[in-house]
């Protein structure tokens, strides 16, 4: 059969063409914005360095990915990490290349939590004899280390969790043990297949000092072999496996770990922090926790920024795929007229534009984090002070919700957006979307942990309330924006949103005011039980992370010189970019604007036309605003984001030259159970068979489970 | 390795007592509820055949689905979709029946496209000579057949596409070509892999009557043969493939094709309406189109009643898991408190219970859209009367678009809620959210279709504002409406929506009004510019299907007994979920109710504590409402979602016992390329090389290009 497609090319306009114009009609200087964006430890240059090593080596190709069974990404999964291992080692990476490499793999690993949760673990929560014995042992990999919190019955409430590990005072050791089903650990990255050792949360179990009743003291860490170090089989007394294909994570070994009656010894404890005196078999107690508060505050700015880089990936996708994709000509138009780019249509403009301008409205708060957390700390380090970290953690969680939230349901609307061709393969959203959809749920539930945002916005209206006029500066920041309010709060309010960006900053601070004191109002006066007021506590935490947000944006851009600095021209668009971001969440939220008076009801009609107007005019420099993200080609493994824009030969290319199940001829023939042509019935109903039921059959369960 | 997992049951209070529980407090009548819900076209009886005879066949299995490399999946699909072809013959299934194996068995199969598109093609399109030849072809299943439409360049654009159809009046015959690579058909399901022939849509050209230059007619139907009957290859001048792995339909081999000059005969033009006189060479204008307009909106009653039964799905699976699911006691509880059933949390139930309102709003309006639809039917067949068509298509666009897009966010929604547990396998959640993604952006992209409804909308408008005090009764049923509110536009509005239902529907007809009359006053007054306006017709269209929604709902409760008949309990019930559905709507859009008129902003501060308040009134009756839909555990495929509420031990046995990965042992040494226990390095190599780079490898592509 002759294979003419190689005579043909896709109809003009041609993509590349079409992407070259798009971006000679800007005058963004796209290296000054990438390096203001990316400044931070060397982001651009490590990522080229990096993505030099790994792009063009058999194992990191991604083409096949999406044609795997779920068991061969795991094996792929670990081969990759384990070529990475050796690749940090051969050229001398240091922890920031490793997470680069990581990052352009996109692949949450079977190695992933060695070095994050692992080894955190053992450095923060080691004593020195501890940290002396196992940290060697972790940084040159000799073993391989995984973190067991989460159970089958409990998450987030991790108070709440019944692996018990109870202190025998005569052997003095530790015995580790599951009472229930849901006790079992559950969702643990690289425990199912992968890691011989484990860090286990357990209720640590004591007598009572009185009573001589066990009691818990809380979950504690736990250092455990849980695998055999020549065979990799589970010790005895530990049930271990992998949960199953979940939604995204399709090359992690999420595990499940059961515990009977284990005993481990005393120095199993991590104890830096607490420990049990193994003369007395007495509790000692924890000092000071507070860093704990500060490295989760590192963390939740870490997830902004992951978040921002997501949510630039989806839009640098979507941005030129719909510069180059033409639709429909213009209604009003002549009869020969030529079809629209669709990013033209106000209608896709209004989806993709404003998650643009978030991407950059992400990066300013994740800046703002960053180095807060990078002063406070000093602080800490310096003097012990840590008035700031009640605010910081309060913001962290509602930024963790409302950002994550932001960048997974931005992937979503970036992807329909691209109509037919955004549900393909091609898109390159179906790995970014199903792994990043785990995020509004991990690391904090989103509509669970603004909970600790509101409870501090209470707190800090409660004492404003209390003293609405202080004689002296007082209290924690927000505490002024709080007296200002009350203060006036009967005075007719108007911020002017269209001319003066300052007054978006005042509404979205006024909003979150009104919230507070009503929450206030409800908790403190009213006395109102605390779960009935939950839905008003996630509006009002939404509410205060999206002012952090427009007020990060505006200092950034307004209050001072961008720094990295950034030419005139750049910096006219980042205007626009803030403009479009405030007022479209003034849009999406526009009745607690109003309802709080911070807003007008008559305001309102310009909002639309407002909105549109400021998608216009940065409209002509999305396509630059997207390259200043600097997404490699090979981490958008996308044939319609490409940074050349040659999208339907790439296409084609995908399912003509990529596609296995091209290379097998069908026997469509529903009268025969032949499916491939030439394997004749009988070997077809057998293999089909295994297909459906799976290794275990219908009836080998049974001896599966005794294999096990 | 002894494995006690066997000895364990998870912590209390268990599943099934709680599910137990939580239907004991209701007094729904479910099976009178589901009667109401599932009369039509005898659902439940044919769900309890039809579940009977594949329910237990090995390859209707879907346990080990998500394990399977998307190849083997695409093998499976082909394989039960010749079963059910087979089922079907064997016990003489009708239509219907094969649709419900089809809904039962939950995956886009290869033959799918058969007994939709192809055969209805073939009936529609066909005159009476092509019936006669291709109709029991067709319903022998002696041919399979597809629909090729869509392109790689052209989706939503019909009028676009690029492939041509050339009558050749020497040879009377038609060449069918594509002149570039985006003429390439593209997504066309069944095309890939299974079919033998196909409809294909092209351009048909013939030379203009005075210049005598080809010029088209527009997409014109063609049947064609693709596929050589012994060998299945394809013809020479085709070529075909499969377009690879997608978001979803995994089992489908959606696929393009290329034409090179392919002739076909002066037969292949399917011609009911239209065609080429083979005589003269001229073209024969289409007749009444008008009955395509028609099975337009059947197509569309059906995509609303499949919308609210995936829904349902979400939801049915969400109520049972999370009225089991216990996370964290009261916070004002003292310290012994159990742990709060989390349907319990107004900001789990604030996400959950409007969905399971809006699977009823759902129900009604597409009860009242297939009524509607055999009605108009009966009209047109009696005399002819079309007048009722254009009103059905307008609200058909918009109700496609606001429907799919409720339920498609709305599985997520659900999904999120349900916690880490909602990311994993068990969740039985993938395959439905994988899936139902591409409903959005199908059949009429969401954001485009709505342009068709916001054009009647403005249409009736003008003719209101004519003459909006006419003498006798004229017009389309809307236009009543609108002479209400052009007749009252000065007088303030003040609907009651708290204690009048039927204000409520004012309220939302009070806002369709406004917005169409500001279209109006925009498109017709103004001449503003149509893609200027797109945003607010797709806001109109938007407000238009919700008060449909909302009307019909009412209509169905409250105007009428219901029918099939409810019980009073049931009744009220269903009343809270009107109201419920209702001001959750208000509540989400409520700027443009307070723009409209319609409401006034000091309204807005009763809706939370309503909405609140509502939720707490069905919150016992959750279960059994989610009950009423009927879905079989088979259909569910769901750890959390299963009608006994045995959730964590069925986790466990998914995870534990139907794993294949659990039955490898792996080799975690970053040292050595070995992956699996005893493989050796060097075929760790070779293999994983191979997972890597597909079977076409890096240097293969070349070869495998010459093997097509």
């Amino acid at each position: 059969m002759s294979d003419f497609s190689t005579e043909l090319k896709p109809a003009d306009p041609q993509g590349p063409n079409v992407l070259s114009q798009e971006r000679a009609r800007s005058d963004i200087d796209i290296n000054q914005l990438a390096q203001h964006l990316l400044h931070r430890g060397d982001f651009l240059q490590r990522q080229k360095k990096i993505l030099s090593v790994i792009e063009k080596r058999p194992y990191f190709c991604k083409k096949n990915q999406l044609n795997l069974a779920r068991p061969d990404r795991y094996h792929l999964g670990l081969a990759r990490a384990k070529e990475l291992r050796r690749l940090s080692l051969e050229h001398g990476w240091d922890i920031d290349d490793y997470k680069m490499a990581d990052y352009l793999t996109d692949e949450m690993a079977p190695y992933a939590l060695q070095t994050v949760m692992f080894a955190t673990s053992i450095r923060e929560q080691c004593n020195e004899e501890q940290m002396k014995y196992w940290l060697p042992k972790v940084e040159s990999w000799e073993i391989i280390g995984c973190y067991g919190q989460t159970e089958l019955g409990h998450g987030s409430n991790v108070r709440g969790i019944e692996c018990t590990a109870k202190w025998n005072q005569g052997t003095k050791d530790f015995t580790i043990h599951s009472p229930t089903l849901t006790a079992s650990k559950w969702w643990n990255g690289s425990l199912g297949r992968t890691a011989n050792h484990a860090i286990v949360v357990a209720q640590l179990m004591l007598p009572d000092e009185k009573t001589g009743k066990l009691k818990s003291h809380g979950p504690h860490q736990f250092i455990v072999q849980i695998r055999d170090m020549k065979t990799h089989k589970p010790l005895e007394g530990i049930v271990i496996g992998d949960i199953g294909p979940k939604y995204g994570y399709t090359a992690m070994d999420n595990g499940y770990m059961l515990f009977k009656n284990f005993k481990v010894s005393h120095s199993a404890l991590l104890s830096r922090y607490s420990g049990v005196d193994s003369e007395s078999g007495m509790y000692i107690k924890p000092k000071n926790q507070a860093l704990v508060y500060g490295s989760l505050t590192y963390v939740r700015a870490q997830i902004i920024m992951h978040a921002r880089l997501v949510l630039a990936r989806a839009c640098t996708i979507a941005v030129r795929y719909l510069s180059i994709r033409r639709q429909f000509a213009d209604r009003d138009a002549k009869d020969d007229a030529a079809e629209v780019a669709v990013l033209n249509y106000p209608t896709v403009q209004i989806r993709i534009l404003p998650l643009l301008a978030t991407t950059y409205a992400l990066h300013y708060t994740g800046e703002a984090m960053f180095n807060l957390y990078w002063n406070t700390r000093e602080e800490i380090e310096k003097g012990g002070d840590t008035s700031r970290l009640a605010e910081m953690h309060a913001a962290s969680s509602g930024l963790k919700s409302c950002c994550t939230m932001l960048a997974a349901d931005g992937i979503e609307v970036c992807r329909r957006a691209m109509g037919g061709h955004g549900f393909g393969g091609g898109s390159g959203i179906i790995p970014l979307n199903n792994d990043y959809l785990s995020k509004p749920t991990v690391e904090g539930d989103n509509w669970m942990i603004t909970q600790q945002t509101a409870s501090y916005l209470i707190k800090r209206m409660t004492e404003s309330v209390k003293d609405p006029y202080p004689t002296a500066k007082a209290g924690e920041p927000i505490d002024g924006q709080f007296r200002l309010y009350l203060q006036n709060q009967q005075a007719s309010k108007r911020f002017d949103i269209y001319s003066t960006e300052k007054d978006i900053v005042r509404a979205f601070e006024h909003r979150v005011s009104f919230l507070s004191h009503q929450a206030y109002q409800a908790r403190v006066e009213k006395k109102q039980p605390w779960t009935s007021l939950m839905i008003s506590l996630h509006r009002l935490a939404r509410a205060f992370s999206e002012s952090l947000l427009v007020a990060n944006f505006h200092k950034a851009i307004f209050e001072s010189a961008p720094n990295p600095p950034l030419a005139e021209p750049t910096q006219n668009v980042m205007k626009d970019l803030f403009r479009l971001f405030a007022l479209f969440t003034i849009d999406a939220q526009s009745s607690e604007f109003i309802l709080s008076g911070a807003l007008q009801p008559e305001q309102l009609h310009e909002l639309t036309p407002t909105i549109q107007k400021l998608m216009e005019a940065i409209r002509p420099h999305a396509v630059r605003l997207v390259d200043a993200w600097s997404i490699p080609d090979y981490l958008l493994e996308s044939a319609l984001g490409r940074y050349d824009g040659d999208v339907y030969n790439a296409l084609w290319q995908k399912a003509h030259l990529e596609n296995p199940l091209n290379l097998q001829t069908f026997n469509p023939d529903w009268n025969t159970e032949e499916i491939v042509m030439g394997e004749g019935a009988d070997n077809a109903r057998g293999r089909i068979e295994k297909l459906a039921l799976g290794v275990y059959g219908h009836e080998q369960r049974a001896d599966a489970k005794a294999k096990l």
